[in-house]
């Protein structure tokens, strides 16, 4: 651990649009930064390339040498075998079916490799250097356009027996609910997360409801993002109003499930439909208050994330200092 | 611990028709024991005294003295303040509002008392010495008239930050769903408890849909339960295996989020109801393969409890052996 603290890691968030690398020293500090575009649809073998030249091009940009490298660290959105290191499915990276990530990266650049999970990474992240410091039980939520989540047991990363848990979005609230990306039905992601919102939008649109959306997106549907029902419903247009208002009664329930379970101290919320702020987290806390039970509801704080884009990078640093004992590639 | 070896705890289930009694040692054996009425309907002050009652009697028939007795660990049904000792609210104890049980027992007794909830210590108690022994993720389900839970994460019991995390019946699978014992609506026990088979049968019986359970409560719904329907579907009859099959259903969906969330090694089923066997857990073992992801559901075994009515007694008496830091009145 001492001898780690003046080195870095090399991490890496892996998204469906955009990857990013950095180096991250123990402290949290982020020397080194670069984006690059995932462009999943090329299949694995494409990004799995850009992905290993990113982190070379990271290393480079750093001026860091494989002395100076504690190990990488990725965190990739999907089902993640920890353990094993593959990524087993992913909604977001078309395709990819049980890619063993870890040890092609670590034999491709001699170095130390661990995998975990994207949210559970931004909890890590969140928890250390953001929002959840000094907190023993907390659960992160990411809620953009599908809804990830990171748990928090006792001060450390809890990943479960395979290193894939915390799959908060895929908690059933609604059985006979909208169908989900994953397939299933009434998912919380199905009904809370941004694409839940957007798909709200244009199914009511379409019925011939009238709304200022139409005019943000100049008539065409398509464009329609969680951002224009946002927007709108700051403008007190009714229908986002009440899209949001909708999908932050399904967020509450399912804040109010972890709260009931968990009783945890903190539920810290981040992704890109979290910026909408007070007019979804205020009638979700309202909706936390009426559903949960007194005692944790009374507890529990819901708090906006602070690492915006960061927490996946830094938690995934994170994990890698903390050199767990299993899921490390060692080389 | 050495110390505690040789010594008992005093453990005390409290449920709201019996109040069971005994002294446990610290290798789980049970030394004496005893059954007392709780008379829930007589008040907490009369339940209370019957508890200490029970106690002193205990330890009274097993020849104890108070330097054998390492303390009293009480499991009860309810929303626990496991940190403050208090029975905050609890379904099967009708009036009992912010009751400081525990503090309560350890100045009449003048014994270290402590108070958990009864599906925590059933998990604790089959983590060390029934079907989740070795175990490091588990989760236990106790279904009976309600639906318990009590989770245990990398070998120790998880409390949360008041001491009531385990809430898994008030998992909300079904927002539209019938309303729960809890005051709200689509809970997990509210579709798969015994009272929700009960309540489902009443229902379509009386919407004139025709069964042998009529036959097996010589035509007094009002005796129906959940082993009446269980009888009359392990004899085919079509509305009894229909109820049974929509329970399982939802069980299997709220395991299937259970092992979304934990991605745990076991979950063990306990309560009366689980005494269904395979009628009830075979379609929800298909239906959790179904909605879970494959990576948690190929590694979760769901397997059916060992200890009984004794889950709660031993898991109180390890609570106590293991003299938490917190939750504890000494005197």
């Amino acid at each position: 651990m001492l001898a780690s603290r003046r080195r870095s890691v090399l991490a890496v968030d892996l998204g469906g649009t955009k990857i990013i690398a950095a180096a991250v020293l123990s402290t949290g500090e982020v020397v080194s930064r670069k984006y690059f575009l995932t462009l999943a649809d090329e299949g694995s073998r494409s990004v799995i390339n850009r992905l290993s030249s990113a982190v070379a091009e990271t290393m480079a940009q750093a001026k860091l040498k494989t002395s100076d490298i504690a190990g990488i660290g990725i965190a990739a959105a999907g089902i993640i075998d920890t353990n094993e290191g593959i990524v087993t499915t992913s909604p977001n990276l078309p395709g990819w079916r049980n890619v063993p990530l870890r040890d092609i990266i670590a034999e491709r650049l001699g170095l130390t490799t661990y995998l975990i999970n994207d949210a559970s990474a931004a909890a890590l992240g969140e928890h250390r250097f953001g929002a959840g410091k000094g907190v023993d039980n907390l659960i992160y939520l990411t809620v953009s356009t599908g809804i990830g989540g990171g748990i928090i047991i006792d001060g450390g990363l809890y990943l479960g027996a395979d290193g894939c848990a915390g799959e908060i979005g895929h908690m059933i609230i609604e059985t006979h609910g909208p169908q989900c990306n994953c397939g299933k039905f009434g998912c919380l992601e199905a009904l809370a997360s941004g694409s839940a919102m957007t798909r709200e939008s244009v199914r009511r649109l379409n019925q011939g409801e009238k709304s200022s959306i139409i005019r943000l997106v100049d008539g065409r549907l398509e464009s329609i993002t969680a951002e224009t029902v946002s927007l709108a419903a700051k403008k007190g247009d009714p229908l986002a109003c009440d899209i949001v208002a909708r999908a932050a009664n399904y967020l509450g329930i399912g804040l109010a499930n972890l709260i009931n379970i968990f009783n945890p101290e903190l539920i810290v919320i981040g992704g890109g439909v979290s910026k909408m702020g007070n007019i979804l987290l205020a009638p979700t806390r309202k909706t936390v208050r009426e559903i949960a039970f007194k005692l944790p509801a009374r507890t529990v704080r819901i708090v906006r994330a602070r690492l915006g884009s960061n927490a996946g990078i830094k938690g995934a640093a994170v994990y890698v200092f903390e050199q767990q004992p299993k899921g490390g590639r060692k080389v």
